[in-house]
């Protein structure tokens, strides 16, 4: 007999129906002798069309009263799932974050957990029911409702199971799990079975989204094992943990992780004197603008090259903020660049194995595709190209490395 | 400078302009230099929305969890009312049951309220905020939400009223207020501009369905002066407050009320002895259907009839109940007429005088109209009648007693 946090997101419970699913499955887990911690998302959709109602009214709407307003949704949730299970015969209590007293700060809409009161749910488990709980919200010491921000749910999850020392938090979604790379871009990607808390941080914010990287960081701060797996089929989907976890022959790469949408930024003939990269990329970090890859290299006639790139739909405001700055430092130009596309290598093995990187290199230029930008980190290996190539390089990449799946692992 | 809690129902907060009006209204209120708490309901529409979602699941939902489910309709008017106050640069707090504490029993879907704090909202109140309350929910001493069943919006702005000793606890509806009798049928009805509680409940409970019976009780008790009024006309409305407020002269009649939905039972050749109308009426009460009027004449030759009425949708029921009490006790026979309608003329000011009773039956008489049942209470005479004749009486009756509105006042 185990312990689970289960997370059901949105589309998972988009429907009466499928919350008749969930309650299935939540009775299957607890016919198996296990004791269950249930956490909803609201309704696809729901959140959403609050969203709209208030919007309507303001444009910016209270924080506040948002939080009070949107909350309503994983709350009508927590009570039809409720039902279901009561349908079924199986004992089940709901609660909200209020109730369930998941103490926040009191950053309306996007709340960070400080504390969770564990005694009450312990009491309900200990009844013998099965406790559902309302991801995305909590209450602030004044008693005010908060939520997490979007994704907000998975966070609940993981603080629900380090709190309550749960054997494993599984994240029910709508795919089967973690893929090797992207399914759509390389048909024979593989479902990884186990996978590090790093890796899966590398590669959830390079765009595999499956999920929210806070979630993650919290799960591998509180050592919480993590499972990603699917509410429409019945497969064990992929395990999260700390590396010690995993089996020893672990593969030098896991994955291959990718993006699109964003644009490159170059600064040339940047005065190489100190302070000269906090000049360029102050103003653009105050002015809320995401910078993602940095590339500063070795200066050549007193003078050096700035490169970095932010989300595509921030390269307006970028371009207007840079070009102020370039004529106050007296650098030379400045060149844009939108079709662009990152590839990253994300693997724990890289760490003692040499090569990866030239193979990488090698392979890349094999299918004559030119990189712009190169950076590392421990167990990740990034590059620019231009965009156009971006499924050739993922796809021999894959094959490269040798991460194709076989029809028994799928 | 007065101190009012104003209560808006579900079609006057039915839409997101609905919404703003009401806003409106509110700020009107407060530039008068009054302190104001609102309460709430749901949008037209949510909370059958909300129980439609639960009835999909569960034939009868667990009523907790449809506690937990229905009490979101009227989270989501205080988060949108209060945006809409912010919009207008008033400041404005929401509050669910919960969060003020109005503290009520575990009865689920139908609680009582036991007890509010009125700490938070008075410190709320102090800072200069209007405070807006989601009514019909509370919360038990477990924390548990309850709803106060249908239409507890009312109850719950009386009980705050009641609490915060409020001047006025204002009713905003889609009617101007009270009428002498229903509009619809005597066009030149008059809007009452005061009432008494009593008068209130006898009319409320007959069919003048502006105001929940249960709210008119707890306004008597609590001796907190209520106010029906238009939210979309900017009329005074009909004040109901204790009889010494009422000015000197009062009327005799203050209304005529009426009702359609209803049958008659009449059992006949009752055995005339001890605890036979407990036999013929208990085991009706017990299968949980509503008797109206009960009537039973002086005995002759030994045996007696019983005529009573009940909610003309519970006829078959009661059908079935009745004929075996019949043969059960040894009565002659029962018969049913659901073709009926029960007319009331109420007023305070009938009890010092004679004659009113006569002269309703002159004016009935005078039409040709028949009355088949007559009952009478201190400051109610009803009379039961074929149903083809309500119009006809209501008016004669509107008109023997001048109840007929000028210009003026409507």
């Amino acid at each position: 007999m185990a312990f689970f946090v289960q997370k059901f997101g949105g589309t998972s419970v988009g429907t009466v129906d499928r919350i008749e699913a969930v309650a299935d499955k939540i009775v299957t887990s607890r016919a198996a002798g296990h004791d269950i911690v249930v956490v909803v998302s609201a309704m696809s959709g729901e959140t959403n069309r609050l969203i709209g109602l208030a919007e309507q009214i303001q444009a910016q709407p209270t924080p506040r009263e948002l939080d009070v307003l949107v909350s309503t949704g994983e709350q009508v949730t927590i009570a039809l799932l409720c039902m279901a299970l009561h349908k079924r015969d199986c004992p089940a209590r709901s609660f909200t974050g209020a109730q369930v007293r998941i103490l926040t700060d009191g950053s309306h809409t996007r709340a960070r957990i400080r504390e969770i009161d564990s005694i009450r749910i312990k009491d309900e488990l200990g009844k013998g029911s099965v406790v559902v709980v309302a991801g995305f919200q909590g209450v602030d010491e004044n008693g005010n409702i908060t939520t997490l921000g979007r994704g907000g749910s998975d966070t609940s999850a993981v603080a629900l199971a380090a709190a309550l020392e749960a054997d494993e938090c599984q994240i029910y979604t709508d795919v089967k799990g973690v893929y090797t790379t992207d399914p759509r871009v390389v048909e024979d990607a593989r479902l990884l079975r186990s996978i590090t808390f790093e890796e899966m941080l590398e590669l959830a914010s390079l765009g595999a989204k499956v999920l929210q990287i806070r979630s993650v960081e919290f799960a591998g701060k509180y050592k919480v094992p993590l499972r990603v797996l699917s509410s429409f089929e019945d497969d064990p989907g992929t395990l999260i943990s700390l590396e010690d976890d995993k089996e020893m022959e672990a593969p030098i790469i896991s994955g291959i992780a990718f993006t699109r949408d964003e644009a490159k930024v170059t600064v040339t003939g940047v005065p190489d004197v100190p302070g000269v990269a906090f000049q360029v990329l102050g103003p653009v970090s105050d002015a809320g603008i995401e910078v993602d890859v940095i590339v500063q290299n070795v200066s050549a006639d007193g003078s050096t090259d700035i490169t970095f790139t932010v989300k595509r739909q921030d390269s307006e405001q970028t371009r207007a903020l840079v070009a102020d700055i370039v004529s106050r430092i007296g650098a030379r130009e400045v060149t844009f660049d939108k079709k662009i596309a990152k590839i990253s290598l994300v693997g724990v093995g890289m760490r003692s194995h040499a090569g990866i990187a030239s193979k990488m290199f090698k392979t890349l230029a094999d299918e004559s595709i030119n990189i712009q930008i190169i950076t590392t980190s421990e167990i990740k290996i990034s590059v620019v190209i231009e965009e156009k190539y971006l499924e050739l390089a993922v796809r021999s990449l894959h094959a490269a490395f040798d991460l194709a799946g076989d029809a028994a692992t799928l």
